[in-house]
């Protein structure tokens, strides 16, 4: 138990993960504590990056599309995300936006399931899931989307569901699904399974064979460090991928992509799931991301991911009580992710005086404050100064002299 | 007319374009006539992409969604484009593949013509257009695709068509469309029109507006020299923007993003076009490409294009007759691209065998052989000594020691 800031810095000494924080840039003056929004860079990809355009592409120019294997990039840097989740190389490729690849697996998996139209999620999701869930409901003849609360889920898991679609950790509130059980339940009902790994990648542990389940998407620029807009990946269980097909039939799915014939032929295998040319440079800034997570051992992160929740925690209840906050993530390890949350009425104006301090954490409509615990670049002393310099924001009041929320603005 | 090497000096020294080709990274020992399939790295890219890395991600973090302005990327880069293919900035995003964003179009077009289903196009269209198409056909009931040889396309635009989907300049032969022509006969069958400016955008004169176009996708790495697997671009005309939706109904396409409501309400205007987070890096990147030919008349442009390629023609046929080799472009600069191609039975070979010899061009099946003649960074004397490393090519038979085609190769 950390009670004091020596106690922390000495935690921070003792953790194997300690030396990855070198491995990021991390500014002068700021705690980061948004990671979970946009990962900080790796020291390594300024030279990764200035090295793919010197040399692949200055140099080589077209040729390394084979001699830099630009071609292969979506499956090898999906075949090293897919140690990060449990699941095997051949069914992850790394590609697109979320967005997009949602759209390619929830239409998929809607028209493997005739008869059945639902595509069932949380009210509450993270609004790119269900506003692409709507698009294909409204795209497939049959198809609607049913969002309920989130303790109505589990039990409205029936025959007319096609997927079951849900973010494995709350964007908003860190609460965690439990995988096992919601796939369990979602085959037992004849449906298929499809998890949004976005908030989970990178900074809990996921098994998803495992779990065995169906599918999944996620996001390279959160708990992956892969920049900003990084492309996304998307995740087939092997023994399903040959019979789901993508309607985003674009040529880098094709059978044989430079035959250049007029017929789309999907390809066997994940593969089918690509679209368009491969973003290579966003590619190779991803990889960079991705080595650094899979040289960390995942059962460390997930620790020391509980360890720095919990003395954020801890520390809020003796310094930020009676000043309104309430803790809106769940206190169960198994329970949540690596961010934790916080509402306040004045959580807008709190969060802008709190940056202006240094401590960089995002606010989510309509009260929330989030605060990314990422594991891999953070440290227990980060936690306690980051709670301190919070206590002294509401002490002094700073926040009042913040102005109001800006429409438009990026929160 | 340029009858001999100093004459084609004599017109790089006159060219209004030769300051040029110092912006751009050209290996030594190579005459690279492949700026249609990936531009080669303007030298601004890496100093620019560095600093984005350094300041805007890595010292900016999460803030430079705002302070660098990243959230408006799309619909800026996108601007920038519009002003070189006769469009206005608010009719051009830049995002995602043209694959995807084919999707995104074609998809809103055959449902914005309800009573029509078919999606008309030429056979042997670049690939990844008819995939595309025929992914939308599935998944639209009472869609399909008719594929016409050339030249009966233009008598099948009838009621039926919901969607005409032509590609400007053609892949393989650098045939090109009458753009007004085909686009009239659209609209007087009350079919959309929808242009694939991928092998024209940056290389020959396009003026969307003039020729009153619907609909138009490019990609960002041929001539616009994004970098391998740039963002492509979408145009939508202003008046239809409002009535066409896309089925990729992403949150950057939301009339509120940050709003983080639970249902979809499409942006007014361009911005509802857009899907997922936008790829900061591949568009920075990007912009510098498309800032460079901002710089260059198009007049120039279209000009030094037909020069080139017409110095190309007369060599070959000085030097390369009865070696076996089919001029298949149209001679008629109106009624081509930038680019050259000439069939030839051992084709793959002789391409081993030129590009082994410095001079890169690419090989597409079955037989083809295609130079890109891109007028910003290439002279004449590039043009003239490629032709004479090709004769020597074919007088040493050089192209005989060369492999025969491995499968699954990038060619």
């Amino acid at each position: 138990m950390i009670e004091t800031e020596a106690q922390a810095r000495a935690a921070d000494a003792a953790d194997p993960l300690r030396n990855f924080r070198d491995r990021f840039v991390l500014p002068d003056g700021v705690i980061y504590l948004d990671g979970n929004s946009l990962g900080p860079l790796p020291r390594a990809t300024r030279e990764r990056l200035d090295a793919a355009l010197r040399h692949e592409w200055g140099e080589g120019l077209i040729r390394s599309w084979n001699d830099a294997d630009w071609i292969a990039a979506p499956a090898r840097v999906g075949g090293k995300i897919a140690r990060l989740i449990g699941a095997a190389p051949n069914e992850v490729v790394a590609a697109d936006s979320t967005s997009v690849n949602l759209f390619k697996l929830l239409s998929a998996a809607v028209r493997a399931r005739p008869g059945r139209g639902v595509i069932l999620t949380e009210a509450g999701n993270f609004p790119t899931d269900l506003y692409i869930a709507q698009g294909v409901a409204e795209s497939i003849p049959g198809a609607e989307v049913r969002a309920l609360p989130r303790e109505e889920v589990f039990d409205a898991i029936d025959s007319d569901v096609a997927v079951v679609m849900l973010t494995h950790v709350h964007y908003k509130t860190a609460a965690r699904w439990d995988m096992a059980e919601i796939t369990a339940r979602a085959h037992a009902a004849g449906a298929l399974m499809l998890w949004d790994l976005s908030h989970s990648a990178g900074a809990v542990a996921v098994d998803l064979r495992a779990c065995d389940a169906d599918l999944a998407v996620g996001c390279g620029y959160k708990y992956l460090n892969g920049g900003p807009g990084a492309p996304a990946f998307l995740f087939v269980a092997q023994p399903l991928q040959d019979g789901l097909s993508s309607p985003l039939s674009g040529w880098m799915g094709h059978a044989s992509a430079f035959d250049f014939s007029d017929d789309y032929q999907p390809a066997d295998g994940i593969q089918r799931f690509l679209c368009g040319t491969p973003p290579v440079l966003g590619l190779t800034a991803l990889e960079v991301g991705v080595d650094i997570a899979l040289e960390a051992d995942m059962a460390d992160l997930a620790r020391k991911s509980a360890a720095l929740w919990n003395l954020f925690a801890a520390r809020i209840d003796v310094r930020l009580a009676g000043y309104g906050f309430e803790l809106i993530s769940p206190r169960d390890p198994a329970a949540r992710g690596s961010h934790i949350s916080l509402s306040h009425p004045e959580g807008y104006r709190i969060m802008q005086a709190l940056i202006a301090r240094g401590v960089i954490g995002d606010f989510r409509d309509p009260d929330v404050l989030r605060f990314g615990l990422t594991p891999l670049y953070l440290g227990h002393e980060d936690v306690w100064r980051a709670v301190e310099i919070l206590h002294s924001v509401m002490r002094d009041e700073a926040w009042r002299k913040q102005a109001e929320r800006a429409p438009g603005r990026v929160t």
